[in-house]
């Protein structure tokens, strides 16, 4: 499935799509496939201003930065690093006090892709083993295929990948990768080393129930389950700040658990070469960060639009899917998981998607999301990132209608939960996403001024001045309209190179705007 | 070598080293070896100017494009891959008519370091040798490395790297691989496969005096011989724009011989996850190629900068270096290749680069441009692109001092060619680069204004509003001011998406200035 031409063409969607025209009433295919932002949600504008303040006033360098415009550090700029630390520490809710060594462990990467690329390249050898928690990502098997695994494990010998199903948020995950271990060290000759993507100090701060894994792996690869999102924020702090402000502006970072594997990954031969990939971008990234021009104008407005995106999807379900139907996700991140009917119904997903896709909705089957697209059962997943809500709802209608057919096709008796069904819309619905956020439209420098200014006396109002306050702040997990949102970056960092670059360029946009009236 | 800490501080300047804020007089040390434009020669407000119009007037897509901030298409942008084979047209003097295969044997890559990991992921097996012509760049051995390449090529089987010896640019290079194919064969049970960088359709571009290579290999691996320039152009088209824009921003591309080999890079898992490596970016380069941004007014000023340099680097080298001396490059690149002394003088440049450290000027040995760090013999690699003129003339008089008193040292006869020494200055140096190149300074909007104005009013007298002409012209290898310069992007593309929105942005443009009086 994961090769086949309909999902590529699936994950392609053409640049005129609904999606990116923003018409709701448009009848072409429903796409609750594609992990893609909607169009109308990139924050053009906003990233106009940073990249346009970044080239023209580029910021205080600290001495183990290179200049924005050449190769980049190995592991990236040390300022982009160490604000990035604060913001982690606002985002984790991150007590006690900031150490280098936070700073430390950050590379600034060119998004989650390429540094998984990476860190398998570096950090396995040809005894190594992966173990992947399922469903996963659909597009992770080419990565690890590409670095040498052999995804179905059969081949004696070589670099295997392992599934691990997934249990739950607080299941043990440590236990059943240990069990696993068990089973290999009895049938395999080879010592159980386990690496990849170094997370395992991340992975503490994420799921703080769970118990911290044993000594037993160098590492762990911990790709977050396709549906889930640790944080409870919508959209997830996902690795790749760019998933959120645009995804082709290919930032993200790494988190490791020391310097040391930091370091192993750092030297990569390609980072070695060309630099920090993403170097220039996640400067203006960081300023957009240090402005807090990322979290309160931008990722604000998108956790509320997908958290009424998500609430739709949620009634839609209820209304149109049959009874015993289990919706996984919702507490965040693009996606839910949802499994079709009772199980012991034993709807075929696979064969759900094709007729969906007749009926003009695209669902990923749960397949996609098992390595080597073993049998994925019930389960599909759904993108709630793509299209609008009102689409949204219009596919899963039409995914409903599809079920019930296959039902009565197969004989089985078609109910919804009633109780279920009658869930009234919450009071937050009465606030439409055409409120939150503006269409996009082509904008000439006079109204980008004006929309400026209103914004910073917007800002001015609600937090005074940008102007960042020590320590660190939660990012709040359900924004209301914008007001105490989150400090994106601060702390010591700032204290360096920060704040008389904030209160200077306040200064001269002021000036501008007078030149300009 | 290649690992010291003494190299990879030196390849890591300071941000406030000389070269970056432009003190001429500074007694600090001078580093020639590093490969980084100096920072005062990044455009920083032309950049801001095609940022700033590409995030407020996205271009218009082609049905295979992708919006400008989401993933991008695994080959990268349609529109951005049909401008870059124009530009290679103009670039290489390509005659004859346009085809779509140019277009498809395109991809827009975040580089040529990353560009060159993903191809030897995606394809060398364990079967596979590498040939790389030699003096090389000299970081290509970690990503060779990382690739599960023995540079060294002692162990039995596995994947190997070999050496070539670079004889000239039109020495028979297919001859000199086939005599090591033929070695190899002999000594080793493994097939003659050779498979690397795909850019065996370039090789007769670039060197239409080299016969082509016979069908022994799949594809051939060309690094370009670290001083060498096939074009003869300053700076080289070295598969990276941004190497002329700024390293920083990753973007570069990747030509290969047919669209397949092609696919098969841009298959890769690393790609088909996160899409082409420089998507946003690349779509704002594009932009500057339409509006003949890069050509004209920067790399003009580049060339005329990096030509001057070469000049003067030329006649100190004949003043300063003993007789015998060989000076390889000169007609494009970042570098320069030094012979010191004749040969029968066994000058040891890895000694001499010890001492030079000392006097105060940094080079890089041949040893280092070497597989493995092999004997370099007398041979050291000399930029022209980092520092200024006064600098590079005062480094290589620390360096010939250096290398007179190993001579005295040696008890061997140190004696400049007076005839080479007498050389004038050519008239070309009359027109110093503080005339051609501005200073870097904080901008604003206003000034801005005022600088695209008059850079518009300047296009418009040279060569007519930035419409462009169809087919393509060859870009001028040594251009008179840019009076004549190159069009950079031309033809068939423009057609489609281009022209009517060069003159739209133009009326915009003006409307703006107007609101802004």
């Amino acid at each position: 499935m994961a090769d086949s031409p309909e999902l590529a063409q699936a994950i392609a969607p053409p640049a005129d799509s609904a999606a990116a025209t923003g018409d709701l009433n448009s009848k072409e295919t429903i796409n609750l496939l594609v992990g893609h932002p909607s169009a109308r949600l990139f924050p053009l504008t906003t990233l106009e201003q940073h990249f346009s303040r970044t080239l023209l006033n580029p910021p205080p360098l600290h001495e183990r930065d290179r200049h924005i415009l050449t190769y980049g550090p190995d592991q990236g700029q040390y300022t982009v690093r160490r604000s990035l630390s604060n913001y982690l520490r606002a985002v984790y809710d991150i007590q006690g006090e900031w150490t280098e060594e936070e700073t430390e462990n950050l590379i600034v990467t060119g998004g989650a892709s390429s540094t998984l690329g990476e860190v398998l390249k570096r950090c396995t050898d040809e005894k190594t083993h992966t173990i992947v928690v399922e469903p996963t990502y659909f597009l992770v098997g080419g990565i690890l295929e590409d670095a040498g695994f052999s995804i179905d494990g059969n081949e004696k010998g070589g670099q295997k990948v392992f599934g691990v199903p997934w249990l739950s948020e607080e299941a043990d995950l440590a236990g059943s990768v240990e069990t696993l271990v068990q089973s290999l060290t009895n049938t395999d000759s080879l010592p159980p080393r386990y690496q990849a993507k170094p997370t395992s100090r991340l992975l503490p701060r994420a799921y703080p129930t769970a118990p911290p894994p044993r000594r037993l792996y160098d590492f762990i690869l911990y790709l977050t389950p396709t549906f889930s999102n640790p944080t409870g924020l919508t959209p997830p702090p996902s690795f790749s700040l760019d998933s959120i402000l645009g995804p082709g502006l290919r930032v993200g970072w790494l988190e490791g658990p020391s310097p040391d594997l930091v370091a192993q990954v750092a030297q990569s031969g390609v980072i070695k070469s060309g630099g920090s990939m993403g170097h220039f971008n996640s400067t203006v990234i960081r300023q957009m960060l240090m402005k807090r021009a990322v979290d309160v104008p931008v990722l604000s407005q998108l956790m509320m639009t997908y958290k009424l995106r998500a609430g739709a999807l949620e009634r839609a379900v209820a209304r149109n899917l049959p009874r015993g139907s289990t919706l996984l996700g919702g507490k965040g991140g693009y996606f839910f998981y949802l499994g079709i009917g009772s199980e012991s119904d034993n709807v075929d997903a696979d064969e759900i998607t094709t007729l969906a896709r007749e009926e003009g909705v695209i669902v990923l089957p749960g397949s996609a999301c098992m390595l080597g697209g073993r049998n994925g059962g019930r389960w599909v997943r759904l993108a709630v990132c793509y299209e609008e809500e009102k689409r949204i709802v219009e596919g899963v209608e039409r995914l409903g209608r599809v079920v019930r057919r296959w039902y009565e096709e197969h004989g089985k008796e078609w109910a919804v939960d009633e109780e279920k069904a009658k869930v009234e819309e919450p009071r937050i619905l009465a606030m439409r996403y055409e409120e939150l956020v503006p269409p996009v439209e082509k904008v000439n420098r006079r109204k980008r001024a004006k929309a400026r200014k209103a914004e910073e006396e917007k800002a001015a109002r609600e937090g005074g001045e940008g102007v960042i306050a020590e320590g660190s702040q939660k990012l709040a997990s359900v924004p209301s309209g914008g007001a105490g949102g989150a400090a994106a970056s601060s702390g010591a960092a700032e204290e360096e190179v920060g704040e008389g670059e904030v209160k200077e360029e306040g200064k001269e946009e002021e000036k501008e705007e007078k030149e300009e009236k």
